[in-house]
């Protein structure tokens, strides 16, 4: 499969499947017979329009979204949805609770403080984000517009292995680093939002599933562009959509079918991160950063303990074709981010390598 | 050079030069012998990194950029730019004034609404759009935060043949539809933004050109992701860009100069513009819209005064190859937009086929 393409490990932008860029690549200047580029297309045109249509479509079957909820695609990544989850649901109590399980979730409570009362309902600070908090540790306030967590903490390698219970207290959750690696719940969650960047198509998009019910409550200061109400009622065409990574995302999602749907992506995330975690686990030189019954399937971090040998490692590693194993800056040692498009032959391959370091440096 | 390809007249997202597609195709699975597609790259990798500022500094040497400027990528199109506009900018002296001319800058007015006292400061909506106030008509308030006006009104096929003086009042410019169709002095202006989607890339960016002064005024309920100040400190990487949208203007800028700058650029839209509307001006069926000391060179409007054979026109020249020929649907009759990476043959060729409609609908 690989011929002259890296193992790529990067926490995102991340690699895509390569039967989707081919099929990019094939259809860039001339999409099927319309002698025009996707990249060109009116976005109110019949032509992207079916593509639009098709890939929301696509993408409501394969994460089985109820009826009460809709599919928007919306600019500025995860970053923006910190402020326009506040902006558009702060409002229904003025205070929300945020539970801090690494960097992302932290700042998105920072950036909540800016339109109400925010409450931390659980953090796992104390020990540097290697664990998650369980639900008996979580403080949910019943008076709460939302309760907000993130499923997955891409930097530290921690994963929800759970759906927090708020007794009716809506649920808000960033998915970015592990959508699409599983089947969800959705009619659980108020509001669901991830980046495109790491599950699902380039970097410039955030994918919001919301439940309809929980719009039209935004501040009057809230830009029109981020109004969930605004993007409903306008089927995320308020303006010129990021045309071409929807575009990215409906042929990853025919990718995700041919491959056997979430459940089959669910499969495939087991048996990758099941062979590094288990190689780790052994390991007399490698450790697994976070708790065991916290692992992340999609960010695996690891470290030797000696900070000279990690940075050996990751250029060695780079040398070899295993792309971007370094630690992200706030915690250092190596992560390798493993995402669907992660072929299985590459975390083999990486164990390998491993191995071989540790022979060579033991 | 079309072989394939039709002529694409839309207003937006538009035309891109086949050499810059050709070579994204090319480049797609694999830039450069990275064994990674641009899409797949982390965007804090060296290589990421080199493409980033390679594009961002042509961009500067295009635009002739003065150092007291600087150039941000940000999300959200031209219409989210409508709210960070007033949310940075506003608060300096808590109002500001507004030039309608056009959709879009009215929208950008109301908008604007939500974060201050705003003045229309002229307007041309007495006569549907169809020309530009002169100098004398602005009503130009001193002590304003900034004036604003949007440089060529798209959809009723305007533009502004001067910039305004408005005796130190920071001029904001709405330059989606006519960037990099010519040199600017970009000292004159406060701040001049643009959706990539015309002139520069597919869509899914704004371009902002900021005068460095003017920044850190924004309000505490900013958007952190909206913020100018904090887009500048972090080099438009406070969160994950559009990384494959600036890749894609990269290509788009060598491009331009490999056709010979801004100055070639602005010869080859008056040979454009010019051939069109000289046969507008002698046609006996089709009539330009828009006054004429107020042509747009990149959107041209036209009509036959019979709704029923504007919709046959249009009909026909797509049967014929040539696109998206409709008028905005607020306006009705044809447009046609030229932008840069129409060819000058794409005019020639439909002012053909007008003619030979023409003659036969007489």
């Amino acid at each position: 499969m690989f011929n002259d393409r890296i193992y790529n490990f990067s926490a995102g932008p991340s690699m895509l499947p390569l039967p989707v860029l081919e099929q990019a690549a094939a259809e860039l200047t001339n999409y099927r017979g319309s002698g025009m580029s996707v990249m060109e297309m009116s976005h109110r045109s019949k032509i992207y329009l079916s593509i639009f249509e098709e890939t929301k479509a696509d993408l409501k079957r394969i994460l089985n979204v109820p009826e009460t909820h809709e599919v928007l695609f919306m600019q500025g990544g995860a970053w923006l949805q910190f402020a326009a989850v506040p902006m558009n649901l702060m409002g229904a109590a003025g205070k929300a609770d945020y539970a801090v399980t690494g960097n992302f979730s932290k700042l998105a409570m920072k950036e909540a403080q800016k339109y109400g009362q925010v409450t931390i309902a659980a953090s796992s600070e104390d020990r540097n984000h290697t664990y998650i908090p369980p639900q008996e540790a979580l403080s949910v306030s019943p008076d709460a517009s939302y309760f907000y967590y993130c499923a997955n903490n891409t930097i530290y390698g921690t994963e929800w292995q759970y759906v927090p219970e708020t007794n009716g207290v809506p649920l808000v959750c960033d998915m970015s680093s592990n959508i699409m690696s599983k089947p969800i719940d959705i009619s659980k969650y108020g509001l669901i939002f991830a980046g495109v960047q790491k599950n699902m198509a380039p970097a410039g998009m955030a994918v919001v599933i919301i439940d309809k019910k929980l719009a039209g409550k935004e501040f009057p200061f809230t830009p029109t562009m981020l109004s969930y109400q605004k993007m409903i009622d306008t089927d995320s065409m308020h303006n010129t959509p990021p045309c071409y990574t929807i575009y990215m995302l409906g042929l990853v999602l025919k990718w995700i079918d041919s491959q056997g749907g979430l459940t089959a992506m669910e499969k495939l995330k087991k048996e990758r991160a099941g062979i590094l975690y288990s190689f780790l686990d052994e390991s007399k030189l490698f450790k697994s950063c976070a708790d065991k019954d916290a692992r992340s399937d999609m960010n695996v971090t690891f470290r030797t303990g000696d900070d000279a040998l990690d940075d050996k490692f990751a250029k060695e590693a780079a040398k070899a074709g295993f792309e971007n194993l370094k630690g992200h800056r706030a915690v250092g040692g190596m992560r390798a981010s493993i995402y669907n498009a992660m072929p299985v032959e590459g975390v083999i391959k990486l164990v390998e390598f491993m191995k071989k370091f540790e022979m060579e440096n033991k």
